[in-house]
């Protein structure tokens, strides 16, 4: 059976560098590194960092077992170092912004301190989880952009990328949706899970009424009776229409119907109206089949009276753009900075351990980030990373730093935070965000400068590494 | 932490569906279900059927524990359907296609048949399992028919789709990869893992050359020297050719160097030049950076002199195509056919239990797939699903049948197949398969027809639908 165990969760490599420091003695050596990603998702203008939570769980668990350390060996690893593994455990620091917070590309969102081995060894278990839970947990916030406050719902587990789906149900809550259909995401994450009935359901009896009318027997308060398999409006509304009343002389209601193939618009706004000619203007209606952000804001747009959306594929593959492109780079190493030049100006990482500072706008909203040295008590201006002569002074902002210590010496600081509270930070930054910024269509990018002192600190470096 | 528990790895409405049927009484009606996908992924012009073995592994230990049972009661589920479950086993058959197999849209590759209840609960499970690694299959497939006979890694661990990432690595064994990175993949499913070096071994040190140095002495004859970091010509391959030559002198030998960055053909040309001029040709050439196979196509086309091919991101996410469509729908309950109408004639599904055949030329190449009844002996054409003019007679054809009884009363019957053998499997099938299907580019339908008895059986049942 398929089990995760974090410390195999990894790129070989990873272990055979491991193995090359501590053999070469230099495994000790303190170092730090950023996790950071280059592109925004989406074209959108803003990512929600997730993940943070189910990454320090790992790590809290992170060990080599008998079975682990002998799969190692017979891979060619040394007892010597294997010894080593045995009794490894992470000890080092983890600074991050807490899950939930928004972020922009460039910014280091989490910095892991250590030795290099350690530091080094968790890096693909950490890409792997915040890159994904990071993307889903934005795009399920583009589609909460889109619907409003209507009730999304995610269906996606039977297209998601395999075991995935257990991720992006939970990141899928954190970006704004109101529960899933996965069970096994709940039972794990403590999500709210629910769902509808299936085609199969209506298809196993004789009539769709018959269907109907079991189906709501054994849950008269929690039925949503899908409408699609026969004919809608002929058929389906009309017999949901018969079972609600039904319903009533019992003291119950019908919670809605279930729209999942046709024009949604035009189903939805017949539907609508007939379900109010029955009295019945409590009974919702739900929609699914292949929505995302867009579909639902052009249902919206027309009028669509859906109240309930089911979004499957399109949110839990992050199906228009399926990877966000997190890496992990070297900050610092024996104290002293270090920095990747490349030959693309905009590829240079950023030396040193740092800092990131959000200011706000009088109103509240936010207005730009500022990215400085850790050790810098204070400064005045932040600028472009690359065009030196654009600068903004900062200094009469109100402003909040972004990092927090979450993991000091391997052992957790920060309490760990629940779902709930997690959606709600995230929801309560997005009403800071100004729209313009959230925005589908060429949002506007916001504001991430560098202090001067990171700078200069960046120009030196660059400098020395022409010689 | 996160684990995969089988029987909750479900869509709630599986289990709402199911107290359903309990209540009712009607848990114990027979049925029998079909997985199928309605369009190639890709644009492709075939599909390689991957995620059976581990989905049956699943079910062989499918059961509820005392804390699922516990998590459903706490979800509103009743003692009575909660006893059920508590000794529940899934007891039905499963017949299917080889792991492996070439496949194509519509086709019933395969078929669950049991009671209602146990037929229902598996839905969400398979349909997550066998999309993702089909998919993920069959663009490793891809990559291997743009790779030729060059060795393929893939490096995708850290931008897959959170635990997905665990299957897609199997599954790019299964299309034809040699190896990957992850290392949990290569203890769960037995798959070769290797790797090379990161740029931080590197920057970890004041020289390349000193870094080169220390990681070939541990591996001395499985170093891969990664050789962008400062300056490929100038610094990466000199420094890697000194190494070289120092590991000839102990009798070892330089592996291969990596390229990671900037143009790859003229890279490469120039790394095989300068390595060739040292006398090092046997040193091979490894390429990583968002690597697919149309971009391996074109470095080959430009005759780039790459021997490795790391691929990543665009592998186990699918990139272009990350989700495939498989439904699972209802084709018999109560020994009756069944089959669900739509709106669009494509979508009727296909009623009873049907087998699939394939036939071949009189070259051995595959001709074409006939979809029929179970109980039909033979049958002499074969029509077009829907443009019952087009016909083709098969009956000089060489035939052989597609679907296997792998699991009975819910035993394997067939026995497990290593990864290695349904490589095999699949990779001489794929010799089978005539270039025209696997093209990129606007690739030739493979025939797949019905027979006559299946049609007239599907048109009876459409009359009576009508009434």
């Amino acid at each position: 059976m398929i089990q995760f165990r974090p410390s195999l969760y990894t790129d070989f490599y990873e272990l055979t560098m491991a193995q090359g420091f501590y053999l070469e003695n230099r495994h000790l050596k303190t170092a730090s590194f950023d996790y950071f990603f280059r592109k925004q998702p989406f074209n959108g203008g803003y990512t929600l960092f997730a993940g943070l939570e189910t990454f320090l769980s790992a790590i809290e668990e992170y060990e080599f077992s008998k079975q682990d350390l002998d799969f190692l060996e017979s891979n060619g690893f040394q007892k010597e170092f294997l010894n080593y593994l045995k009794t490894f455990q992470f000890k080092g620091n983890i600074i991050a912004a807490n899950e939930g917070e928004i972020v922009f590309p460039n910014e280091p969102i989490l910095r892991v301190e250590g030795n290099i081995l350690e530091c080094q060894l968790v890096e693909t278990l950490l890409l792997n989880f915040i890159n994904f839970e990071s993307l889903i947990a934005t795009k399920a916030s583009r589609i909460r952009n889109a619907a409003g406050d209507r009730t999304l719902l995610d269906f996606g587990l039977r297209r998601s990328q395999g075991l995935g789906g257990l991720q992006a149900s939970r990141a899928a809550i954190i970006g704004g949706f109101d529960g899933s259909s996965n069970v096994s995401a709940g039972q794990l994450f403590d999500i709210p899970i629910g769902g509808t009935m299936a085609h199969l359901w209506i298809q196993s009896f004789e009539k769709e009424l018959d269907a109907f009318r079991a189906y709501s027997k054994h849950y008269p308060d929690k039925s949503t009776l899908l409408v699609d398999t026969y004919d809608t409006l002929k058929s389906g509304v009309p017999n949901a229409i018969i079972v609600a009343k039904e319903l009533e002389e019992n003291g119950h209601k019908l919670e809605a119907i279930r729209l999942d193939s046709g024009d949604l618009a035009y189903f939805s706004k017949k539907a609508r109206l007939m379900l109010d000619q029955a009295g019945l203007n409590y009974v919702r209606i739900a929609a699914s089949n292949q929505l995302d952000e867009y579909v639902i804001k052009s249902l919206l747009d027309q009028k669509a009276p859906i109240d309930i959306f089911g979004v499957g594929t399109k949110l839990v593959t992050a199906y228009d753009y399926p990877a966000l492109d997190g890496v992990y780079k070297l900050s610092s190493i024996d104290g002293k900075p270090s920095m990747k030049l490349s030959e693309n100006i905009e590829k240079n990482t950023l030396p040193a351990l740092k800092n990131i500072t959000r200011f706000y706008s009088e109103d509240g909203s936010f207005y730009a980030d500022g990215i400085s040295l850790a050790e810098e008590d204070n400064f005045d201006t932040i600028q472009h990373p690359y065009l030196s002569e654009k600068k903004t002074n900062i200094s009469k902002f109100t402003a909040s730093p972004l990092l927090i210590l979450q993991m000091a010496n391997g052992k957790r600081i920060t309490s760990p935070k629940s779902i709930d509270e997690i959606k709600t930070f995230s929801s309560d930054l997005l009403s800071k965000l100004n729209p313009e910024y959230k925005r589908f269509d060429n949002p506007h990018m916001f504001k991430v400068g560098i202090s001067p002192a990171l700078m200069s600190l960046r120009n030196k470096l660059i400098k020395s590494h022409k010689h």
